[in-house]
């Protein structure tokens, strides 16, 4: 794609700044992108560049015709009025195209497209209005090669001349002169009336969060990550690095099923992340799901491989040929083995940190039973463990259940799973999976043993072999993500205390120039000694003396990173012997006393933690909306609800209920990503069915059928 | 390589059994080829096959002439009598080739060597003795294809055609009519003399290891951690699964470690596994070392990779750009961060468990620094970590001290080691490094800030500019394998306490068929609860009461594996309400009262402990010799000896060393693996320079010149 790019410009005598389309982390954010070029290692940058922006716009059109959408394009910066530009071209009620018409005019979609988007194919499809002002500049600007991972710099006027090369529609008009009808002509300035404008926090400093989480939550996201210390880009598209203030969460996590799984009588171990193209492919449903995202060896050093070398994306394939020689005997059963390690999944689709990424961190557990029923209940035994990473150390709400046929793990016998939730978006997310995969690799691989209940005539036979029931189950990094978007606000990260790598921040206050050194010492000493003590009692503080940074500003860098607890001491509270606490999660303030901070500071956090988790739970509950009525299924998913029916269980049904959702919704305009037009598919049927109405007699909505369990439905991850 | 060997084949009309030549892990012993074979996933592998055996000697030869070396070729059990086979081809003094004459005739060493390394080129090199046995069985053989990692399945018929085609001189007898000159002709059978035989432990049950330490060390040490349950093999050359057995040292490695570290202000993180070229190939020295031996990534699913990328060898160049974001001033020093991972070195030479494999686990910690003072101190702290790893929790002594400028890490400022001792082999192995980098990287990448005791004049310009001092300290699994060599016995490991999974294994004794059931209940519940009181007091105990293997099963079982401590407890013990304790490390048995074992047994675990490393360190104490005189060098070293020598520190020298000490020799006769003919190198200058004479007025014995300091010089792995 992009050499055709190259290609295209090379024949306008347009040399890209440099010959090279340079690779990033694709970014679904100005921001985003712009980070990624400036983590770049690559020479390919230049020094002075801007970036690019180019919008997309959906005129209204009569329901016969099909619409021609417009292309804006612009300096980032430039604030595009959607009234001026509509007066400008003539068109009505610009509105940002959907992703299905990017999809069908450009093959694009909003992350990707760019001038470059636009070739001979398609220069009817759609028309464009490009601003004069970046083509007189003179300035470079970074676009998009076709894909929102590549990028080209070129000038605004190689962009004028490849659009024209293309003999699409071209508007080429200043925008520095627009003017929106109603405006006052004497200012050149447009209205900023755009969704990015609006979406601002005014008073955000430079190192606070600019955006709201309600209104630009890719952005937000992005932001908090970055800003809250979690992560970095990385100059390899779709991998991040995780910074100790996240990589502590997944500590605790570790820490925690370490502790847990190792009293179920698992153990450690590591396999090679290696695997032989001949053993990766052994079980060919479960590889099918795998294949298009291996990441293969095929050289080491200057030398071709004879046979190249699959990284894995899990270890199922990996592990059980060794599993058929370690288990000769009943007596060798249960074996239950666990790894912590990182698996590679090349995705091609957009990366997202922590929930979508090209590597990442998990454990990976295998087991092998002698009996199906002792394989149950150790999936249910994991789920439950996975259940209070989220409760108990996360503080957010899930819905344990068992996967939908068509959503089980490809090759297991069934999955269970714990459904977490994301209020900003209504979407749901996959927070664990714990697979029972029954005989069939079992049978696959040969691991089997004599039956201990064989009969003389059985024994030593193929009858009296017995093929082990296993067992498969997984927890990632994802989890991280899902803390930070469940509990995130427009200040930045809130932490749950029990995860968090400092849960109290001591910050003197009050210390302005008027007061004496001896004050300053004693206000300083005592929030040293205050933070040891808290460290004495087990309690993770910090006393923030750093002398170049005023408090307000020290606030709002433990905000940013959501820090649980912070103590302001200033002189005054030195007199009153007491400090004052702010919580992070509320922002509500408390004067402590001094002597009590020891019992009451661990009382305090443990209510937070609780706080946070009541918080989150009503929040979800409030959203798990049961319908009988098909009717109603699509409002109450755009309401950002998860639909709980009397489902059929069907397979078609399930393809049925994503499409009809779907169709739905993309009929209407998607003002932005709060509205997904994705249809909704089967999230869980959850195990506690009493919640509800007994199912005897209830139909499925979509299609008529008897109802067999209730089943949450929803958009998701 | 093994393609033109498939050719001369096919020329023959000879088709190997299967048209593809097998990929396996290499190994140095007939048991570590049979695994690697039986382990294989491939379909290649015939249903029924044996190893071939291809010895290569010399023959006793005039001092003028060139040596016409004869190589064996029969069945891996026929046993090779050196005198019988004299005898047959009127030689004198058949000793084993040794690795310069293999190299040099054949191209090949003692582990790829087989009837395919004779060709058309090399046949007047060397002489064949086939066995006629062999050919007239028809049996299939596994041969390598001149390499120990490759193997072809062929008949001995068709190894006998190829051969002939080679026109080499080939004599073709049944060995089982060969006689040696003195033995009664009337069996057949010829003398066990070989080195094999002589090392075989009559007595090792066939669970048990087979052969001495001391007479066939790489068959004992594949041995000892397959049967003792630390690792099996893998079908990707190089690579090895860890058992929970080894992953379990690692694991107590780990959270000593991590504690310590964190108390130094060390935090975890995680960064990508994989590297752009870019990266990669920032620090042209550094990267110099490693290239050779990259791994590369250049396909996801079908699609080829636009630019592919590496998997890390070692981060420094994978973290030091983003340092170089992370570090805007002073007061963001010092920044510690560490990292649990795995790495991949994708070599070429003979893998070897723990000690050389192509993915390996570790911890590899970078920190940036104001000053080189605070660095240099971190880098003895870290030291100081590694040193404990080895005294403390593997009872094994290390001398620490400073590499030399030629064995130092490529790019950095020095390094510092810890250097461990294998007894069985006299060879040195280095058991960690710290690191400390200077400003090379700092430079490289430009990792700075303003200089705090900037003036005036020189603040916000490049004078005013400081580049931070880094330091990189890695520990690896390689740690596991030294334990096994230093302290494992002809009976199996030999597990110091602390690190061991299990530490106490109690066994019920004296149960025969006479017992009463009452009796036997009351043993098994006794060991049952003397284990539940050991647990709950801390010590990792077990109660072994599988009913189907009798006592000495269990107690060659856990021999094995290595349990530091066995508990026997019998009927008539119960009498006197007390057990026999046996102890892995020495065999010593003590009995013990019944009341004390919750105090008593605790105290005898820390007290073996402490003898291991006792014995351990007396044994290095007693091989760290000094010597001046340049004439007692090599043989000193021969001795199994680290020699010390005060040392002019010059590289050319170093060279010099490694080069005589070779030669010197590889014109004895190696008999086999004990007495190698590498040369020496420096292995560290010790810290301690205080427990050798004043070095001043001495000279280095080499090459004369003033010494420095004192420096220990010996082979290594």
């Amino acid at each position: 794609m992009s050499e055709s790019v190259i290609a295209a410009l090379s024949r306008l005598s347009i040399e890209p700044s440099t010959r090279d389309v340079l690779q990033h982390n694709a970014s679904e954010s100005q921001a985003g992108w712009s980070d990624a070029l400036s983590s770049s290692a690559s020479s390919n940058v230049p020094v002075e560049y801007r970036l690019l922006k180019t919008l997309v716009f959906k005129p209204k059109t009569a329901k016969s015709e099909t619409p021609l959408p417009l292309m804006v394009v612009t300096d980032d910066k430039t604030q595009t009025s959607t009234s001026a530009i509509a007066a400008e071209t003539k068109l009505k009620e610009l509105r940002l195209a959907v992703p299905e018409l990017l999809k069908s005019t450009l093959d694009a979609t909003k992350d990707d497209v760019s001038p470059l988007s636009v070739t001979q194919e398609n220069k009817s499809k759609v028309r464009v209005l490009l601003d004069k002002d970046i083509v007189t500049s003179g300035t470079t600007y970074a676009v998009h090669a076709r894909s929102a991972s590549e990028t080209v710099f070129l000038t605004g006027e190689a962009l004028q001349r490849y659009l024209e090369s293309t003999q699409v529609q071209l508007d080429v008009v200043a925008f520095s002169t627009l003017q929106a009808p109603n405006a006052p002509a004497a200012k050149a300035k447009p209205e900023p009336k755009s969704k990015t404008v609006d979406a601002k926090i005014p008073e955000a400093e430079l190192i606070g969060i600019t955006v709201r989480k309600d209104l630009d939550f890719p952005e937000w996201y992005q932001q908090v990550l970055r800003k809250g210390d979690m992560l970095d880009y990385y100059d390899v598209s779709g991998c991040y690095i995780l910074k100790p203030w996240s990589y502590f969460v997944w500590e605790c996590i570790q820490r925690f099923f370490d502790d847990e799984i190792r009293k179920l009588g698992v153990q450690n171990c590591y396999f090679p992340m290696f695997v032989s193209s001949d053993v990766l492919e052994r079980e060919k449903d479960h590889i099918e799901g795998f294949a298009p995202e291996v990441a293969w060896v095929t050289r080491a050093g200057k030398s071709e491989l004879e046979k190249p070398v699959a990284i894995r994306p899990t270890s199922e394939t990996v592990m059980y040929p060794y599993y058929a020689r370690w288990i000769q005997s009943h007596r060798d059963l249960p074996l239950k083995l666990n790894q912590w390690n990182s698996v590679v999944r090349w995705e091609f689709k957009h990366p997202q940190p922590f929930l979508r990424t090209r590597e990442f961190l998990w454990q990976e557990g295998h087991t092998a039973h002698l009996t199906k029923q002792e394989a149950a209940d150790e999936v249910l035994d994991i789920l439950g463990l996975y259940r209070r990473v989220y409760t108990d150390l996360l503080a957010i709400p899930v819905v344990p259940g068992v996967k939908s046929e068509k959503e089980k793990f490809a090759g297991g016998l069934y999955t269970t799973t714990v459904e977490g939730y994301i209020p900003t978006t209504g979407r749901g997310i996959q927070g664990g999976t714990s697979h029972c995969l029954g005989q069939n690799f079992s049978k696959m691989f040969d691991i089997a043993v004599q039956d201990p209940k064989a009969t003389d005539e059985t024994r030593g036979k193929p009858e009296g072999r017995l093929h082990v029931w296993q067992n498969s189950w997984g927890l990632s990094t994802r989890t991280i993500g899902v803390m930070v978007m469940v509990h995130g606000d427009d200040k930045g990260l809130v932490m749950p205390p029990r995860v968090s790598s400092k849960q109290v921040v001591l910050v003197p206050c009050g210390l302005g120039v008027k007061v004496s050194q001896e004050v300053k010492d004693a206000v300083n000493d005592t929030c040293k000694k205050v933070a040891a003590e808290l460290v004495r009692n087990g309690v993770r503080a910090h006393a923030d003396l750093r002398d170049n940074y005023n408090p307000g500003f020290k606030f709002n860098d433990w905000e940013l990173r959501g820090v649980p607890l912070r103590l302001e001491i200033g002189p005054k509270d030195l007199d009153n012997a007491s400090v004052m606490s702010v919580r992070r999660d509320t922002g509500a303030k408390q004067a402590m006393k001094l002597d009590s901070l020891k019992t009451a500071v661990p009382e305090l956090l443990e209510q937070i933690q609780q706080d946070m988790y009541t918080r989150a739970d009503e929040e979800f509950k409030a959203h798990r909306k049961v319908v009988t009525d098909w009717d109603l299924f699509t409002s109450t998913l755009n309401a950002k609800n998860h639909v709980i029916i009397p489902w059929c269980e069907e397979e078609e049904c399930e393809d049925a209920i994503k499409d009809r959702s779907a169709r739905t919704a993309s009929s209407e305009e998607a003002q932005d990503e709060r509205a997904p037009s994705m249809g909704a598919k089967s999230l869980c049927i959850p195990f506690d069915q009493e919640a509800y109405p007994a199912i005897q007699g209830k139909s499925c909505p979509q299609c008529g059928k008897p109802a067999k369990r209730w089943t949450m439905f929803g958009r998701s991850y």
